[in-house]
């Protein structure tokens, strides 16, 4: 791919005042003054231009006709309803309420939204026609063909499911406008909303008594000191983000504008929520210092605003675009996407897109399938130096036996030969394949390269029989998740020809799960065709992704089923889980798809992308709560499927028993100081070790209270997921 | 309806002694043992017999092959091992390790399933064996032609998921025996399971090392001392209920077996829940109390245990199942729904009976269904005596202009007639309607028995006029929910020939809303044919439902929308809401369907049901959580809809504000004991009025803190549902 598919498309913030100078002072070479300012940016390397849509004379308009000063007479008021009603029958502009009227004009345009409307008044009718007004924009911008409109921010936490019911009413009434959320990355603002007044509802007169105040977060280029963020403060916003997508039925017309002008938090978990969002633009004012703008998954225009406002003595227009360019080439992860053999490189179009996992078991594999996978220049190597260090472990004048099992087109009975020979030892390699087509490759390359030392045997390394039994036995028959492929059901078999204290490589593999958040991967798999497309596990490069929690270790390939526990540190949606494995294959030789371990095992491996187990319905996970993810690998005589299911706790201070009471008001506890630490089940990430007694310790834990201390805790179930995948009725494995 | 269809069914439990007797003490009119016990079961007039499947010798050969002594040598093992794997490939019984061989024996006969299987052992080999005997059984009850099989409870809290996962396999390997999961109503031992011993797996071997404890929880008829039950551990049974049934995707064959033996607990509200559940049967041991046996909904199975052995001097079988005769027979319940003119009469056949809204505006009406509307001996009472005690409020002398508008085949002007006779006023009557088959038996009215006091008008009540305008406006367009038969619009119509000082009758009505628990009816809703089946509201008769919470004053008919919050004290399943009208017709005369003022009102009022508004996916509720309900009543030109949706919260005490650490070990707070109870924002119900400040201040309180008090609180957002019937997609009333 090219470089320029790495870089973010630009955008400038035109303001009203911007086409007021351009009316001033006309150049003569633009038809009007919208023109002359969009192409003056363009000029200047926008690709994009935001621009408001409506002038101060709509807001006029609708003021007077839906809001009403208090001292309005009756006359005034009567004439105020009568226009409004007048106005909802038939909603529509004069000329000079909106900025643009041409096509050209609109070409390449986004749509600012008005910013005073009020889609999360606490007033009824202010509500009501503030969604009228934006349906009758959202209908003038379709008109001109603008793509995207970005919505002013909701302000009102309390009433921000009718700012999402408005929406969702507009996603529904249009067709193809992309409507976008402009959201602060955090507000606590929205809990005491900045127009008090206007909370007091007009009731039976059709007008309201106030004017809508000034929006609370209006960007600007001031100076705005850090507040103090508490952790609900800084989830606050995501979670109205949450709310409205939730409630939009996680609509792909429907886009986040991240903006970046509040002082960004320190937090830094706070903002990796937002990598699993569907950013479509961030919003950077000229006052923003730009730490860093890697790690943005889905490439989102790069809004500036107030580029004009000379902020910066030595900046202009393009010292900005100029500045971001130079901090995208820069960037460690545009760096390593440009170059050959780095995953970042490999990945390149595969990010979060499903694919159904191989069935090589079952299926036979095309040659070409092969080819791609021999290309991964970490996993055979890997391979070749676990096999030498066993070599070297084996007596220098014996002959050593050897078996491939599962050998395919080859690859790793050429790396076993070259090790052989650095490890100068003698041995006779037995390979088994059961892939008709591929076994005619391998008597071809016997045939050629390897001679005697080489025996082919064809067959099911299950059922067929080896002449004799061997010293070490190399397979690699691992899936994402281990043993997705049928690797233990293969070995139970192949194990017939190993010798008692034989060696397998891998000599152990391990399966890790954790808990995700990605509204991109639950959109891709609930687009599917069938019904079941939430049931079924998906090999998946992660990007848009959010892991809610570390990884704790997972099942070992013999054990059948696992209940693991994950502290979930900040609020986040649960919409699957991801699967990776870590194998052992020879002392310290491994291969790793673990996030945080496959740089030091084998990094740059590209065989393997990670398994994507989805939920059909999204759980809802608060910030400090436990969530416990139970997992089964499941078998019948003709298949192996999983099948999963989740709940989700939340850590209380326990209540003093008592009586029933349906309608007594809530006590507040009366906790005290406790005086043992130790009285508290800690949610900490668990490393379940299902030999050992911490599970079942952990999980007295979970609902009985501690003794020793006064405060009593209990673990509170808030939620769970349905049982996915029963039966494997939906995906499974052919044994 | 029959006597016989408000009783109980009555069963009796047998045990394995039982069938020993019968082979000890043989009757030769009976030709093998179990026919002899399970007729004289009958001639006791027990309807059922409940008989465990399994004998001991089922149980000793399991146990030899799937659980090993710990001081087994290798030989033992491997026999054991070779033994069990040879039966997980065939599963069977041998002829002694069953009761039941023959039909006849199996008939009416519900199957115990034998009660030592321990599916939700922590150890996977266990469980995994105990799966497999448990389908071996449930394969050969069916073969036996046997209907129902009562399993043993789960016992462990922390697998029951995969006691969950267990019991959804086998319903899907079966076709058509229903499944009853026998759970006592709490159970505190299932968080310190009683075998901690069987908690160490037995990993490598297919044997485990010890052998499955005693069920915890085996009914018996000793004395239990009553335990100290706290919120969480009288919730701990029902918890584990939810997952099963939810993790069996509500699966109609799955039903529960309410278990009384142990000590009832005093908490009301724990009991209540039970009652929105599928109860199939409950089982009674003679050793427990019976105080009163009413309110069961769906007629479930009594099972009496114990009968036999004598623990009450005067008792015997017969007198136990006399004594629930007697019980059911003085039940206020079951007297009512046998006394005509009762709602409960009235109701029998409609209880949890979903059915569409009728729609009067659009549809015209056929004349049976004005006429069973006509029956209803209180409404029309009712609207008399508000029309008398109007026309006392009228001077004697004058002439009172009255309009009856919507009069269908004229019950109301009938009724206005005799209460003009009984004020002595004289009055001319407009009467409006706009079907023109009810205006036919209109005419025929008029000409027979009202003659020239009334003069019929056909049409619209929205568009046609009346020739003046008049003192007093009637109408009856209320449906369950008040304004979702269209009369606000109706009388926007009509309130044009009412004069600016007259009286509307009704003058005032109210809609109420309750969060609503039923598996039955989100069952029933989940049937229909169309996918938004879950997206329409149903009038039906309320029985299977437990209301999660108190009703709360809603929306007057002005406002269009309402934001409701709940108290939420006991752990519960929203499946949806109820809704309910209140109307005042004149003066203190009223109509009410609000189930705790309909009595006090207008008691017996047979012509509403309430409104159910079903929610897609069921949201679970912990207990002392908050509810916040959302509703919408929208309108365009064609059509009027509702929209609603909720979300879920619960109040914790605030952690002090920090740096961000995703790994961090979740700490204790450390609260202290409040200087003020005030600190507290109390979640208790709350009755919004749209129009004082108390809204405005509540929403505040949600998510900020006191200031006054040293322990802050704050409300955590926990769960959501969709948002439902957008655009009314799937249900509207036509305009």
């Amino acid at each position: 791919m090219s470089r320029w598919d790495l870089s973010a498309t630009l955008a400038t913030c035109l303001t009203l005042e911007d086409v007021s100078d351009a009316e001033r002072k006309p150049d003569l070479n633009y038809e009007t003054p919208v023109l002359q300012v969009t192409s003056k940016a363009r000029e200047n390397k926008y690709e994009v231009v935001c621009l408001p849509l409506t002038t101060e004379a709509w807001k006029r308009r609708w003021s007077s006709m839906c809001l009403l000063p208090v001292d309005a007479t009756e006359e005034e008021k009567g004439e105020a309803s009568k226009a409004a009603e007048l106005w909802r029958v038939r909603p529509g502009f004069l000329k000079d309420e909106v900025t643009l009227s041409r096509l050209d004009e609109a070409e390449g345009v986004i749509a600012m939204v008005s910013e005073w409307l009020e889609l999360d008044s606490p007033d009824d009718w202010i509500r009501n026609d503030a969604e009228i007004a934006l349906q009758q924009e959202l209908s003038y911008a379709s008109y001109l063909n603008i793509a995207t409109a970005i919505l002013p921010p909701p302000r009102n936490r309390d009433h921000v499911a009718s700012y999402a019911r408005a929406i969702n009413s507009c996603l529904q009434a249009t067709s193809y406008i992309s409507l976008s959320v402009r959201l602060p990355i955090y507000n606590p603002s929205v809990f005491q909303p900045t127009s008090p007044l206007s909370s007091y509802p007009s009731s039976s007169s059709h007008n309201s008594l106030m004017s809508p105040q000034t929006p609370a977060l209006v960007v600007s280029d001031a100076n705005q000191d850090r507040p103090q963020n508490s952790e609900t403060s800084l989830n606050a916003t995501w979670e109205m983000w949450d709310l409205i997508r939730s409630m939009c039925d996680y609509n792909p017309r429907l886009t986040l504008t991240l903006d970046l002008s509040p002082a960004l938090p320190t937090s830094l978990g706070v903002l990796s929520k937002w990598a699993a969002e569907a950013v479509r633009h961030i919003f950077l004012p000229a006052s923003t210092f730009i730490a860093n703008m890697k790690g943005y998954p889905h490439r989102p225009t790069i809004i500036l605003a107030d580029v004009n406002s000379g902020r910066h003595a030595r900046g202009g227009e393009r010292a900005y675009s100029q500045y971001i360019r130079h901090l995208e080439k820069t960037s460690p992860t545009v760096q390593a996407a440009q170059k050959p053999g780095t995953v970042e490189n490999f990945a390149q179009g595969y990010q979060d897109y499903l694919q159904a996992p191989l069935q090589p078991l079952m299926d036979n594999l095309p040659s070409f399938t092969y080819q791609v996978f021999e290309k991964d220049p970490v996993k055979y190597a890997q391979y070749e130096e676990a096999m030498y260090r066993a070599f070297l472990d084996r007596p220098a004048d014996g002959k050593t036996l050897v078996c491939v099992a599962g050998a395919g087109r080859g690859p790793l009975v050429a790396r076993c030969l070259t090790a052989l020979e650095r490890a100068h030892r003698d041995a006779k390699v037995y390979v088994i394949e059961k892939n008709p087509n591929a076994y005619v490759t391998l008597q071809h390359r016997q045939e050629r390269e390897w001679g005697d030392k080489v025996q082919l045997v064809f067959g099911d390394m299950r059922v067929i029989d080896v002449p004799e039994q061997v010293d070490i036995l190399v397979s690699e028959l691992l899936g994402s998740f281990g043993d997705n492929e049928l690797s233990p059901e293969c070995l139970d078999g192949a194990m017939r020809f190993l010798k008692p204290d034989g060696i397998s490589i891998p000599s152990s593999y391990t399966a890790h799960l954790a808990p995700l958040s990605s509204s991109k991967l639950y959109n891709e798999a609930r687009s599917g065709n069938s019904e079941k497309s939430l049931e079924t596990p998906y090999v998946v490069m992660f990007q848009a992704v959010n892991i809610l929690s570390g990884l704790p270790l997972s099942n070992n390939h013999n054990v059948r089923s696992a209940k693991l526990r994950f502290y979930i540190p900040h609020a986040g949606v649960l919409h699957g889980l991801a699967g990776y494995f870590e194998a052992v294959l020879y002392g310290n030789v491994g291969l790793s798809i673990h996030p945080q371990r496959k740089d030091q095992i084998s990094k740059d491996m590209l065989s393997w992308f990670p398994l994507f187990f989805p939920f059909k319905e999204p759980l809802y996970l608060p910030s400090d709560s436990e969530l416990q993810v139970s997992i089964w690998r499941l078998t019948n005589n003709q298949k192996v499927w999983y099948e999963w299911h989740a709940e989700s706790f939340l850590s209380i201070p326990k209540k003093p028993a008592e009586g029933d009471d349906a309608f007594q008001p809530a006590r507040a506890p009366t906790p005290s100081i406790p005086t043992s630490p130790s009285g508290f089940p800690s949610p900490l990430i668990d490393s379940v070790d299902p030999f050992s007694n911490q599970w079942r310790r952990m999980s007295v834990a979970t609902n009985s209270t501690s003794s020793s201390a006064d405060v009593e805790y209990e673990s509170v179930k808030i939620g769970h997921t349905s049982l996915h995948n029963p039966g494997g009725r939906s995906s499974w494995i052919g044994l």
